[in-house]
């Protein structure tokens, strides 16, 4: 009986490792085909009011999802550095956009269920926990791709929708 | 040392209840500082490529908040339902913002550990799990609160920091 009542008590998280890498994934998985609703010119060129194109934007998501998972796992602090080698390419977006998936799948298998609650300081200067931090990442992309959604429309282009995953 | 191990796991938690209900209300402040920043016309009427103005898409995530939880709550079934009651008033969303982030308090605090995991149909249409709903709820109001900050720059006007709560 006690050993039932504490698997099952294992078993109440209000969301599950597996469960949260599934809905960044899910989430992922529409901001790419929001990429792809985008003509390559106004990837990297539209804006609205004096704000970044999209591209940068994205630049800036793959240079957080990687090296902040990596400083989670190996627990090294690393400086936040945007590189957005895209050259002008929605190719080479897509493309990086795939390799960081995959990266973030084989980084997850590292991170435990102990380590959500721990305390770090990412990339040297954000302090939180590591769900925290994460939770950030995933918020951080809906936010922008809420933002291409207006550029889309903007354009007179319909955007993925927001529900499917 | 078996008693232990078993608390011990009971506390590993990706993320506790009570931090994912801080978390919503620290997005809903945010949101809250986004309504705040539009001149009163430009809530009600601005908007970019077609799309719903800010005080509409407020209105939508005032109908799925509190309504949504009161279903997970009771377990009885309603019907979205919009009703953007605001009479053109920018003090008025506010105030209704402000109702619901005491009935959310209020609401979240009879939602045992035991329900995130549970399967739900809410407004007899959405399946998912408790805890899909409930991001999904939080993952919609970030979504539209990052179409709100292009808004905000279109007018010139600068919006709240993202990372603020």
């Amino acid at each position: 009986m006690e050993k039932t009542a504490a698997t099952q008590q294992t078993m109440e998280q209000v969301i599950t490792s597996t469960q949260l890498l599934d809905h960044w994934q899910g989430h992922r998985r529409l901001t790419r085909r929001v990429i792809e609703a985008f003509p390559e010119k106004e990837l990297f060129e539209h804006q609205i009011g004096g704000m970044r194109s999209f591209s940068e934007m994205v630049a800036e998501l793959l240079a957080i999802a990687v090296p902040g998972l990596e400083e989670i796992v190996s627990k090294k602090t690393v400086e936040f550095r945007e590189k957005s080698d895209f050259g002008h390419s929605k190719n080479k977006v897509l493309e990086l956009w795939d390799e960081s998936t995959e990266k973030i799948d084989m980084l997850w298998s590292q991170i435990g269920l102990e380590r959500f609650q721990e305390y770090i300081k990412l990339f040297g200067q954000y302090e939180g926990t590591v769900q925290s931090s994460i939770f950030y990442f995933i918020d951080n992309e809906i936010h922008h791709r809420g933002q291409a959604y207006v550029y889309l429309r903007s354009l007179n282009i319909e955007p993925p929708f927001f529900y499917e995953r």
